[in-house]
């Protein structure tokens, strides 16, 4: 019997305890090697990666630490007594295992597996081994029953509405921050549209990064429901309002993995829609040469699947393939996006075109879901709503409505010009590099790094002619992002 | 720039690192997304997994907190600065990936894979995606080169003869330690055999558990070289003398993950023979319905691919398939099965047969190894050797070289006696079943928990008689192991 010290070590997603090596009459060597203790009181028990301490003042030879996790998890007072053992593994842990040998799984294995995963009982481990295994192989009634296991898990929303409407992009393009714009233009027309967003995490800038830039996107669910009742809307980051547990777990792993097949994108996108309880649904998939999806072929593969998930679990969907042969927008990092969104919803005149014509373009699609439109009203609606001004009004009514950002964000004062080598037309830039380029710069955790795209695909350049400007918050985000363009610059010019 | 601080936790075998939650000009929110970050010191650098703590004792704001393995591999002294930054992926996780999408991998893509997993490049996570994809589909020169790169990542031992000869077990067997026989007879005669051997982590019982009741196991490298000089032969804990570091590292994920396929455990096995030195080597694979190979099928698909990597790699190999439709010997459990091992080196009367003859079976082919040896003399050497005390007196040469046991170690005092519900004849003995009752008897932790069975397979009983009695050294574990045992005793009677 041991008794509870809490451990301030912090190692989301996972449970970590700690033992004193000379621990009273413990073997701490050969709980490790299955490296998972169940620590149980009564009848609350905890799984828990198990870390050894030589440090008795961290843990006593009487006491197991419990890192903030597993400490929250277990809920229990500092000074509880527990008795600890090798961790049985989850018993859906059996049906990952037939998965890795090639079986298919059931609606309710993947059920427990999921029930499992997000009551934290897996190790980071077991969760790449149960990506992997479904990375090499998953039928469609698997993602089906993925989606649905991960919604059934979370908490879901009710709006109280029938129709409350969202978008999503797969991904993969820098700069492309339709969300802001098909957002205040959606909620102007009066439709719901609760979106949350991701924060980067291998790209140069999210859209809760970017949107940070203007407010604050960092809400309780409660804040995002009053934001949401008042407004019509939101642009809020997902992270904290754990709507989807068992995705936020998934993604954990997957991101350091970068396991990023199709079917694990429709589930994770899909149940996310369904916990925030959205009713209909536009996704962007961007196709291009240095996109996530490359071809059409696959693009079609991508579309027939979210479509036959989406009808099975209720969702309406539409799934609209755009152009991702090169960045949405100039700007690329969270000031410079913010600054092309603005310039957008101001109607000014030097607003990125593309950025301004694709919003339009996804946003009239949403609107083409109110049944009181006629059929393909759409676009026009969403150019009314924008040149009108009313979608800017309803984005500062949103920034209000969130918090107003107190923190004033400057362009980074490091730059760096990247000019052609020889004259001649811009036929082609990799979106891959120009990521690569704006994170080294320091994107998005410096708010003010990244590039500011002069010259795009089409474009007539002179010899010496900038291409574009790298902007950091230091020297070394500045030389790191100087070495790679002077590599190589991500532009294809020809003569 | 920040400072390193020691924090004395041991995460094995991973590098843990640890940020202050409010560390000056670092996010570690940020850096934890991906996980592990670099840290960087002039031109030496590691790969670790970060923590984030909130107690500012642990780690100050402009420290870095540096978990046991991560402070001796990064071998600076606290106080040094290093900077940190997102880590770059190991180059070879590419090749990971293209496995995973159902690549074969070239022997260099595989090397750099193991070379990057022996360097604790690799998060567990990450590992266990490589074991995971390399277990949907692995091919016989995959195999290969996953042997190859494994012995080469390590230390390799000479012990400067031309007949270095080993033996072993794929296991799956409870109270199979002929070992503790083959390696006392064989050393007699004269050859030289270094056998390292594994702690249980999911069975009753290793041969180091074993040999451990009767003398000290826990040898460095140069203790075993020593033992091994003086005595020709070593009966020794692997775990200490990182012959196979890369091994070592898989291991610790393939336990838990309870991977266990045959191209993994050819590699595994064969790489760490060639670390060790052998030369020539026997291959023990039992075949029972509860064993871990099923089938007389399998079985001669796992022995073709033992001979065809040994055969590549230089390696003289015999695979023998035994019974493996019942535990060996009487006893299960550090203790008894000491008990069982030296009856049949004292030649008690009452030693158990079937240990005595697969040991004699195994020494027999390990000595026809002899080129000095007539063909098919080596059963009747070894019988030899056995009956005259040759064998006995080895073993007590070699407990004397490793160091007798002080401990003295006693069956457990809790006892319970599982029955025969009916009269009949033992017609089955579940291997599985009996493992998972000594163990929860508290074997091999407390080394006089275990079984000791008083009737094997073709035994006749009658109602109320005793099957096997549990030994355990206390009444949980007395408990728990006669709760499993009453609702399947794991025998099988017919009438």
């Amino acid at each position: 019997m041991l008794k509870i010290r809490k451990v301030l070590i912090d190692s989301y997603p996972e449970n970590m305890s700690f033992l004193f090596r000379g621990a009273d009459g413990y073997g701490p060597e050969h709980f490790r090697a299955l490296r998972k203790i169940e620590i149980t009181h009564h009848n609350v028990s905890i799984l828990a990666t198990l870390a050894i301490t030589d440090d008795a003042t961290m843990v006593g030879p009487d006491e197991i630490g419990l890192g903030e996790q597993a400490f929250r998890r277990l809920g229990l007072a500092e000074g509880a007594v527990v008795s600890i053992a090798q961790a049985t593994p989850p018993r859906s842990l059996e049906a990952v295992r037939r998965k890795i040998t090639g079986d298919t799984l059931t609606a309710n294995e993947i059920t427990s597996i999921i029930t499992d995963v997000a009551a934290y009982r897996y190790s980071p481990m077991e969760i790449g081994a149960f990506l992997v295994a479904c990375a090499s192989f998953m039928t469609t009634d698997e993602t089906l029953a993925l989606t649905r296991a991960m919604a059934d898990v979370g908490n879901r929303l009710d709006w109280r509405a029938e129709l409350v409407v969202d978008k999503h992009c797969v991904g993969g393009i820098p700069g492309n921050r339709t969300s802001m714009i098909v957002v205040p233009i959606v909620a102007a027309h009066g439709l719901i549209i609760p979106k949350t967003s991701s924060r980067a995490i291998t790209s140069p800038s999210g859209t809760a990064d970017t949107m940070e830039v203007l407010a604050n996107v960092d809400l309780t669910l409660e804040q995002m429901q009053a934001v949401v009742i008042r407004e019509k809307a939101v642009l809020a980051w997902g992270g904290r309002v754990n709507l989807s547990p068992a995705d936020d777990v998934l993604i954990s792993v997957e991101r350091p993995l970068r396991i990023d097949t199709f079917e694990q994108m429709v589930a994770s996108i899909l149940s996310k829609k369904l916990s925030a309880g959205s009713t209909h649904l536009v996704i962007d998939i961007p196709v291009g040469p240095t996109a996530k999806v490359r071809t059409h072929r696959e693009a079609i593969r991508l579309r027939k699947m979210f479509e036959f998930v989406a009808q099975k679990v209720g969702l309406t969907i539409e799934v609209v393939l755009t152009d991702g042969s090169q960045p949405v927008g100039n700007g690329i990092g969270p000031v410079l996006e913010a600054r092309d969104v603005m310039a957008v919803l101001q109607n000014a005149a030097n607003a990125p075109n593309d950025l301004r014509e694709r919003s339009l373009f996804l946003a009239g699609r949403i609107l083409e879901f109110d049944p009181a439109l006629k059929g393909g009203a759409g676009y026009d609606l969403a150019v009314d709503l924008l040149t009108s001004g009313r979608a800017f009004d309803a984005m500062a009514r949103l920034i209000e409505a969130q918090g107003p950002q107190t923190q004033p964000f400057g362009l980074g004062a490091f730059r760096h010009d990247v000019v052609a080598n020889s004259p001649g037309k811009v036929a082609s830039i990799d979106c891959h590099l120009i990521a690569r380029i704006a994170r080294l710069a320091g994107a998005p955790m410096d708010k003010g790094a990244g590039i500011d795209l002069l010259h795009k695909v089409g474009s007539t350049v002179q010899q010496g002619e900038t291409l574009y400007r790298i902007y950091a918050q230091s020297q070394d985000g500045l030389d790191f992002a100087r070495d790679l363009a002077v590599e190589s610059s991500g532009y294809g010019i020809t003569p």
